[in-house]
């Protein structure tokens, strides 16, 4: 059953820009020229029709699976792409970019900017998941592929999947929106904002110019802390941690006494590393901007009607509860779209769309087999 | 039905201290004296059988109702406490003391170290929710009662009267725990330490010395942007403030767009101007520490028969979910104690106990009459 997974992979990346416009943003602003980071597994067929786009949540990137050389941790869903995994690359070619204004490879607020030969820092323009999607279509049209077989993610990654929903209905069959929203709530952007005023209060930010001196690592842990205390359930912090103390206890200062918090600890800790405080600020606030029925209600967005979804949330998924999947559900079906909604029964809280895999890999290749047998043989 | 409260009051502050040993603590240090700072309403009948302990929670103080001179906003929980009202001043003699470690006018961090002249900052001893108790506990010796008619609150209060219940049963002939837990989940944990490490993120903490400098406000800020997010609920964020954007956005960065933003930053910046951050850390802690199951199970530990109980939840409460008020009821039944619970239909989250007072003006007020009945008129 577990076969091999894709072994050692390579990021790579894709720089585009009209040379007389350059990248035009949702907000009229526009980026001299534009960076993706991606990665590829698998092979693109003759025809073009065994693409499928991956899209990453808001600390993930392009290393969605294998193992980079000389790296012991694989991609972040590695268990769902792979020979024979949901994902399956003997059959599909898979795509995963990072987003723009991300920090891992992407042109981002840690980028340089041209006109200043410095990063742009706070000059970087508000980006949108809109705009982040026009970027990866553009990607997708460097492949020449006309039709992705489907556009998949979860969390932030399920957004950019609405938003091709709404964008390019005619260059993908489907869509897998994982543990995600037409919106955020004010409780969603509460904690985004919270997040974003910790980093902010870090005086290390210096409003966001901190490039060539310390960058503001206390506060953009404290973020990442409160990020992961709505990633998981109160169950699973239960079942993980219980009311455990730690061994090194030392003399009482406010050190970490209990299990939960050394984790939390470490978690922010390890974030800092390989994250832009920066980019954090952008990403969670087009988060927070994004509206799928910004417009016009969802359901008469949907225009596509021969499109099929999968709509998945998980039970313990208290930051994006399974309403708001619902409530996907039934804009598709009000639009006459063919959606299937499956509500798995997880501890995992909103972690589950990176650890049910068991679950998610029967849902989603007997889905992409249905698609397929829809339209015949690949 | 509403009648006039119990109009202008004073806080009063009552310092004890065992000449020759100090007040001594669970962890064994001492503080060589202790001051209170408290108020009562109503009067204490001729018999001392009238009186009623209110126990604030973690960002509570003593003055629990009525108006200081001069103030428009009345005390934490004014509509419960007056003429007619759950807790009648016209029946009852109320006290409400702010806790040990609190910066309210109680012996705490910000308070003068006898030792060395300056504020204690981290040198003061680690106090525990049953510390806060026995303090207490002086207090209503000092006003010669022998048995109160009852102890009564929320979140933290409601771990106060459990402690109650565990060190003084003879002492009470009722308690009401509303919105508590027998111990802290690891998810709570997680939500005071992340507030705890946003205090000492913020480089004007100092280590807890900034008693002569700039309090650490914006970590402290922080903090408490986190909790109100807790105290809340899903549904009444919703409700209150929705996707609503403020009107004055000004140029994109990262001001707060949404009004749920504006409003987090609001009670932030208020918190800090009325609260020590040190008291913070110590207090929190307290409530981590605390563990009715420490020693034995709480049913074991329950040893007065006599006693009445009430517990009060609220349905949309996720920081102390109704299942851990359902865990005391279930050890007061198991112990044999006389245990009501009511798990009121609330969508204000934790918040509900500080605001539908209605609701529990009804369960409260029915309740005190039942224990005066059984024990005859007072």
């Amino acid at each position: 059953m577990t076969k091999t997974g894709v072994g050692i992979v390579e990021t790579k990346y894709f720089t585009f820009a009209n040379q007389q416009e350059g990248f035009i943003l949702e907000s009229k602003e526009k980026l001299v020229s534009v960076t993706l980071a991606y990665e590829t597994y698998g092979a693109l067929n003759k025809e073009k029709s065994n693409a499928i786009l991956i899209l990453h949540a808001l600390s993930g990137d392009a290393h969605a699976a294998g193992f980079h050389k000389g790296e012991e941790k694989p991609g972040w869903w590695d268990n769902m792409i792979g020979p024979g995994r949901a994902f399956d690359t003997e059959k599909y070619f898979v795509i995963c970019s990072n987003v723009l204004s991300g920090c891992r490879g992407s042109t981002g607020p840690s980028s340089i900017n041209p006109k200043t030969n410095k990063p742009y820092a706070l000059d970087f323009p508000v980006i949108s998941i809109g705009d982040m999607v026009v970027a990866q279509k553009t990607l997708i049209d460097s492949f020449g592929i006309d039709k992705l077989l489907t556009v998949v993610g979860g969390s932030m990654g399920g957004m950019q999947v609405l938003s091709w929903l709404i964008k390019y209905p005619e260059r993908i069959r489907s869509a897998i929106p994982i543990a995600t929203a037409l919106r955020h709530s004010p409780q969603q952007i509460a904690f985004d904002e919270v997040g974003r005023q910790a980093i902010m209060a870090d005086p290390d930010w210096h409003s966001g110019n901190y490039y060539e001196g310390n960058p503001p690592d206390k506060g953009l842990a404290v973020a990442r802390m409160i990020g992961h205390i709505t990633y998981m359930s109160d169950i699973s912090m239960t079942e993980k941690f219980g009311r455990q103390k730690k061994n090194n206890i030392q003399p009482f200062k406010f050190t970490a006494d209990f299990e939960v918090e050394g984790y939390l600890h470490y978690r922010g800790d390890n974030f800092v590393k390989r994250f832009d405080a920066n980019s954090y600020l952008y990403i969670t606030k087009a988060m927070d901007n994004f509206d799928a029925s910004a417009a016009k209600p969802f359901h008469e967005v949907l225009s596509e009607k021969s499109l099929k979804a999968l709509v998945i949330a998980f039970k313990s998924d208290w930051l994006y509860p399974a309403y708001q999947s619902k409530e996907i559900v039934k804009a598709c079906k009000y639009a006459g779209l063919q959606a299937s909604y499956c509500e798995v029964d997880s501890t995992y809280g909103h972690d589950a769309f990176l650890l049910e895999t068991e679950e998610e890999t029967h849902l989603i290749s007997h889905f992409l087999k249905s698609i397929l047998q829809k339209r015949g043989k690949t």
